[in-house]
């Protein structure tokens, strides 16, 4: 397989996939963390590495290190892997995500950005989703009538914040994830409720038109919920952590143990929440968006920009909802090809740069 | 369709199922609830009526009304109908289940002393449970392999008593059902937990060996969870209503929109508890018995007695466990026969009757 992103939380954990279904690593893309790069090297020993920056190259303990973006779609050309594994984050994703699948092989996708972005021209068929959420979905999914797909949400860092003050909210205080650790823009991500808007949006384009919302659910034990016609629901439970949903992208009919189950005797209590478009202003475009949701690109292009607004101490926490919102109010077109969601990217991030 | 137990909880939902489905009813047996009967063979105008009585036949508003447990074995045997719905309650449903079997009928079957007590000898590809938790489980099987099925209980009127004061328990306070409301003795069996154990037999008999539990979930909108080798967990929710479970069991592949889907924001949370073996003495031998499940038939024996003892005041509420446990603790031989069923069946009454 082709690891896109092998030092991330993602990165890591498939690694461990690989090493349970003995699965030999062609090629590892990863950013910054040389020191951890040069371990996996040593245990996987792929025949192409490739880095972001040039001036890591010689810090990289491979004879065959590449860098930058070009390089990494030259890697997915001329691999001999079926399987891509796309945990590469943010927008930068999807033209690896297009690459492979011109290249017809088959993308295990943590990357959200590229269906969001791009889910209408994404065949579909080729992707195995690597999500919590997504997974169980696919995993609850039955020949009975459906009538509405529901996955669940941590709430984020400021779920219990008095709401007043999150405006004044800093980037530390985003980061501070009540049940879990991930990279800075997921969790940010997950603070908003950006996060699971992007993944309503990828299960729209990965199982179709439908009824779809998001609750609350503070433990992060329930990853999903299917309503049926009949009047029954089906929840899918795991423990957090993302090698399940892996070795499922990587193997559909894997019957290994990877998790322990959980335990709901133990877990006593779960508490479930609406989502509050007062903590949460950007889901108030949750069904427009739904509706529409080829004008993903423009959450996405607007969102990206202003974490690194928010980043870099420009604009306050709740001004990526304002960011957003007035993104989504002005960029009413919906692209019609891939060309075009490149284009209307370019001109939302344009706006969102200045727009505050 | 033949439906035995017309005018119990269970009938009633069978025959609203029996008209949404446009099902004939053949013959409708009753007990003494006359006035309901009259009602029912109005709407429903069935060929056949077996009331338990003598004296009430001329009470009844029809031309062929039969009485008697022989008359439902002669109603079974001469019916047309492929389905008959049994939800006689008690070991007295034994003999039509046999029956209906034997004549190649197919058995919805809510009488769970049927298998509890004969399991061992019932083609179970015969029958369809109707109850919440056998439906859940159903619900939820996958081809994956599976490593524990866990049912769910209420916890009955007694959950949240101070457990020094159940030895003074009323036939009265056993009637109040923290959920909803059944006949008298299931809310008996659902106060002393008899009823969760009477289900984790019948699963076993339905769904092979295995290993089974039980939770206690306060809402009683979960009714199952399935745990799968890989550490994924699917639990079945749906609004505590019998006719899901009975549409399902008239028609396997139905697909009618039977309950409003439970809506878990406005639920806002759910609480699960173990089974405690202080407060639910008789939980104390549930492995054992899953282990031995042919021994169902004294559990069920000594529990009957017990119950029209309590009724009668003879003994306390607590001494249904210890009736339970001493029967237990002295018939250990497991029938090797229907015949030997009720063989044992009778000496555990005789036994029951005097033990305390």
């Amino acid at each position: 397989m082709v690891l896109l992103g092998s030092t991330g939380s993602i990165g890591v954990n498939a690694l461990e996939i690989a090493k349970l279904f003995g699965i030999k690593v062609e090629a590892l893309i990863a950013g910054r963390n040389i020191d951890l790069l040069n371990k996996q090297i040593e245990i996987h020993m792929p025949k192409t590495v490739v880095v972001e920056r040039e001036e890591d190259v010689v810090k990289v303990n491979h004879s065959n290190v590449l860098y930058g973006k070009a390089a990494i779609l030259k890697v997915i050309e001329e691999s001999q892997s079926e399987l891509i594994i796309n945990s590469l984050v943010g927008f930068l994703g999807l033209r690896p995500t297009l690459k492979a699948i011109e290249c017809g092989k088959r993308v295990a996708l943590a990357n959200k950005e590229s269906l969001v972005a791009c889910g209408a021209f994404i065949d579909t068929s080729k992707i195995s989703p690597i999500d919590s959420e997504h997974f169980a979905l696919w995993y609850l999914l039955q020949e009975r009538p459906i009538t509405k797909m529901t996955i669940t949400a941590s709430g984020g860092a400021f779920r219990d914040w008095p709401i007043e003050k999150l405006s004044h909210a800093t980037l530390a205080d985003t980061q501070r994830h009540p049940n879990w650790s991930m990279g800075q823009k997921i969790t940010i991500d997950s603070a908003t409720m950006v996060n699971k808007m992007f993944e309503l949006l990828e299960a729209r384009w990965l199982f179709g038109e439908g009824e779809y919302d998001a609750i609350i659910e503070t433990k992060s034990l329930m990853h999903a919920v299917v309503d049926f016609k009949d009047g029954s629901s089906t929840a899918h439970f795991a423990n957090a952590n993302m090698q399940l949903p892996i070795a499922f992208a990587i193997d559909r009919n894997m019957q290994e143990s990877i998790l322990k189950p959980v335990n709901l005797a133990k877990v006593g209590s779960l508490e479930f929440r609406k989502i509050d478009v007062e903590r949460y202003p950007v889901w108030q475009i949750k069904d427009e968006l739904l509706a529409h949701p080829k004008r993903g690109v423009v959450i996405n292009a607007a969102n990206e920009v202003a974490i690194e607004r928010f980043i870099a101490g420009e604009i306050g926490f709740m001004d990526i909802h304002t960011t957003i919102l007035k993104a989504f109010a002005l960029f009413v077109n919906e692209p019609q090809s891939v060309a075009e969601v490149f284009e209307l990217d370019e001109e939302v991030r344009a706006f969102a740069r200045v727009c505050l």
